[in-house]
């Protein structure tokens, strides 16, 4: 294995994508290539303070701002983008969550329409103990507060859309997007379908961490500074966003109503039990239906996301063209973190 | 009033567009002119026998053109375009209606996926009577056979998206779109909320006739004749497009689940009640919830949508800006039929 | 045709069915029997004027009172329940409608939970003028009155359930029950299936009339002098409750979400289609997309209610056990009104 | 602490019952009391070898037979049951699972009704090996064999329901009873509000193991001897089955669609972080939105089950009626077992 070509890149606000699709590519990178990112929060870094309200300062469309597009040479529609999560680290020592007026799980919104009125704008700052790992809550009523471990993850992961679409950042759906789980940390490998020449990917929305379902609709958002690891499989393609850790493989559904978010990442399991580790259908939906843990990403987005997660050591090898990706970008993290 | 511009448009077929937002207009075009255009059928004209299946005929995602987008002077996010039918004719004596695999209301889809096998791909060839106004149905087994009433209808009408997004064209949505209702008839004024500058209005799907629902997902689709009055209102935003005829207002939603849909038709036309009417909240949702019409356009696309519409005989009078729209524009309609 | 057994039956405030199935029968019924009905409003008449809160004067789960129920001789497991609407008349002059808070479509609910205040609870008093066949409305703030058409129907119809189930008398589902469609007026006929000896069947939940949806959860709710004709078909399963008038047959399906509602009726209309009318399952799904109506009849109640209506004249004859029900009721009916 | 009352009860076949609510009491207990009991499969134990299909065997609506329902004496509306699993044990050395026709998460069903054909029906038994505590899995095709951790869970808990009704035993819903959650495991305490005099608890639908979201609709199916410690929390009401282990408190949520469920959980839980543990209601939405673990249990039943779920670590201090009680229970159950 040689050295991976590694590409620092840290947009300036000008530069930020606010779609999938749509936007120019910031750069061409080779697979193989190692990048080191920042990204900034999904507040485009406007809410600062406790008396910083979303409806306030932030301007729309114009949130949730993307790092990238990023053209990856050589990738085409029906190909599969992989990326590798080498790193995570919030870039600051503090992190915003609000509520923001119809906009959540808890609450009517704009397309659970009711003639009620919408809670309460509140901002919470969390400080970020990064030595400690800690996400230190205070509460806005009283003097409650706790420390939560800090699990960095990006909300949003994605390509450009298939059927010449152009998506906000704030939707997630088959070509990744804004899908909020928990699952996409430092150490997964998330696949992607190409739809478009060059894949055009892009990554933002970091949370110091997140519960499942990021009910008030909002995490605890910080700027990241990220390392992933860019591979690239033709002539594989990727109907729904997956993921691939050390210990499980992963798929995942963005639609409404929730149950047919979970459907869709059920059945891709299915799906990816029979075709890369052989298994016949209906066993592999007998095997799930024993083995699998299904955590819900979110459940406030434009669409609702659910995972399909299963153990590696409890099914038959994998035979399929993804059958060592993982590992070695894996090994491509190993040596980069263990390189500074 | 003075005469109105009329101005002829029938694109060739590297004219239509495939997507609201992301195709450049095909021509700018004054608020007050009439249209008379030509639409091309939701298969791009490629269905013409029972022999040709959608999945070997069509190319995806080149399904549903568009006739547009017309740029519309002086139109600015925050204004409502009225766009007035004032015929709307099949310009073939034939129609087509098919099965689609994975797609429908009855059937598991892409969405609401299940391990089940797809249903049969079978197309059905519609005769259409225009002089009788019949569309004729043959069954494809046995030697059934049925003369039902032509109803031609525009199943796509819509405007750019809002937040930089560029959709297909078989997506209904608050821009409109692929609504799917049988109530885009002539006759009708449909009210959309501008969102970029000239609005980029386009429209296409003819259907001869449709069921509510649109249950398999295909209507009677057919190539159009439609002469449409365009105008402007100025500084009034309309958050999901509206219909006016001459007995009715309707407000329309597209999401899903389908009652989130009839939730944003409701909410919206009690506000319509509340803000042009006069209503006060409460007793506006008493009215409707007595008076209301709630038909269902479609529940097979990427959005359900759903229609609230109730008596103008019923309201208090309206004073709001679109006051007289409806009325005006159908007087343009009434001089141009006087005047063929 | 000898002349029908006609019975009336005037329950006593204690008489009142709360749920279906569960209940002792109040009368052993013949089929080929006229009954003549009262039934109370669904607060048990309780809001009689503007200060009558529901959550104030009635008292849960004493809702929604149903006449009966009626045991009908010989009805069996497997048989269906013809009942034929032959006159609703309200039987009084006013009638109320309320919001309730945490129910209705345009509020969250204990079922659609959010962190939100409820509405504020309002009763509307409406005046009907049962000569000039109005309801009057007079709104709650301001002084805007209007006088809408009378169209009795009663919201709740129904049989024991299966499996050994007792619901509330405020559910619907496919035993029939609280399913709230204003099609349920005279001159229809409403078959339900029959799941235990007997058949159990109730009646109430009278409404002066309804608009599609039932939006605020609550109708314009009235006493009613009812008067229908049991007959019994046996050895025909009813899977969903199905109507007919002189011009349409009817599904229904009741269901969350409310796509699931609309697939089971417009599934059950092809089933009947295929099964009484001969064509294929796949003829008969092209031809209700193009030609059913599919209005819902409520989008509140615990489960939601939506119907697929086609017309007769564009359907092959019917071949069924049901072919002239309909018509023999409709027959008795003209009679006894005739004998009035 | 003096000994509780220890009482055994294994019911013979004629003694189960089929539903919540509708059931004669099979014994009086008092609160305080420890019950050994036997509860049978899901199947009544008719599915033996893969030859047993459901359909053929097994004879509805006589499945998912209930151990009870017990009356607790002392237990009145408005009071809370508490019920500890002390132990839970597969009482024979196989379990089974299959897939049953229109029934499942991956299939068109009864309710979400297609035009397509079912899948087929296919029986897996387990081998159980309960001391190493494993499921054994056979591939049905192929010879593909893997054994997965036991973790044995009750299905089905729950009491009479409210509003005067009677639900099949297959049905969760706010009173509990089939909610299939695996969180229902050894260790825990469930906390069921009493809506009847004496509650009638029972319980039932043992799962050597199950997935999150029970896909196939069908778990690792087997009979259960289990011992419970049951208590009373007098004048506390619970409005939907809450549970406790060692380090989580946890709502739960059973509804149509999958969101709705979702919110009623989370919406609990906020209500109990705000009734119990003393913080805001905003406070605790922010709190929960980082912090909260989201399950689901099932998709497939007539409601689906979502958890929502904390670690008690995080919350201020509980002060409310049940502060202690899953800790005593918690006692109770060691005893119990250290007398064994």
């Amino acid at each position: 294995m040689t050295d991976p070509q590694v590409i620092a890149f840290r947009p300036e606000p000008e530069q930020f994508a606010w779609t999938f699709g749509g936007a120019a590519p910031v750069m061409r990178v080779q697979p193989g290539a190692v990048l080191e990112l920042w990204t900034e929060d999904c507040f485009a870094g406007r809410v600062r303070s406790r008396s910083d309200l979303v409806s306030v300062v932030c301007e729309f469309p114009f949130l949730n701002p993307q790092t990238g597009p990023f053209y990856i040479e050589g990738a085409q529609p029906g190909d599969t983008l992989a990326v590798h999560f080498i790193s995570i680290e919030p870039s600051r020592d503090w992190a915003a969550s609000t509520t923001v007026p119809l906009f959540g799980a808890l609450t009517s919104t704009h397309l659970t329409a009711t003639l009620q009125d919408p809670l309460p704008e509140i901002v919470w700052i969390w400080q970020l103990d990064r030595a400690a790992r800690l996400c230190h809550f205070e509460a806005a009523e009283g003097d409650f507060t706790v420390d939560l471990p800090m699990v960095p993850m990006h909300g949003t992961v994605g390509v450009a859309p298939a059927n010449l679409e152009v998506r906000s950042a704030l939707v997630p759906d088959a070509y990744g997007g804004n899908m909020d789980t928990p699952e996409m940390q430092a150490g997964v490998t998330c696949f992607l379908g190409v739809n478009v020449e060059g894949a055009l990917f892009s990554i933002g929305d970091g949370h110091a961490r997140q519960g499942e379902g990021e009910t008030c609709g909002v995490a605890i958002e910080c700027a990241m500074d990220t390392v992933i690891a860019i591979d690239l499989v033709k002539g594989r393609p990727t109907a729904w966003p997956r993921l691939e850790s050390d210990t499980h493989i992963m798929s995942t559904g963005s639609a409404r109503p929730l149950e047919d978010a979970f459907r869709i990442a059920q059945t891709d399991l299915v799906n990816w039990l029979v075709s890369d580790h052989g298994l016949a259908a209906m066993d592999a939906y007998q095997l799930i239906s024993q083995a699998v843990e299904s955590p819900v990403a979110n459940v406030c987005d434009i669409n609702y996301t659910s995972l399909a997660k299963i153990r590696k050591e409890w099914l038959p090898p994998c035979h399929g063209p993804l059958a060592n990706t993982h590992q070695r970008l894996r090994e491509v993290g190993r040596s980069y973190l263990a390189g500074k």
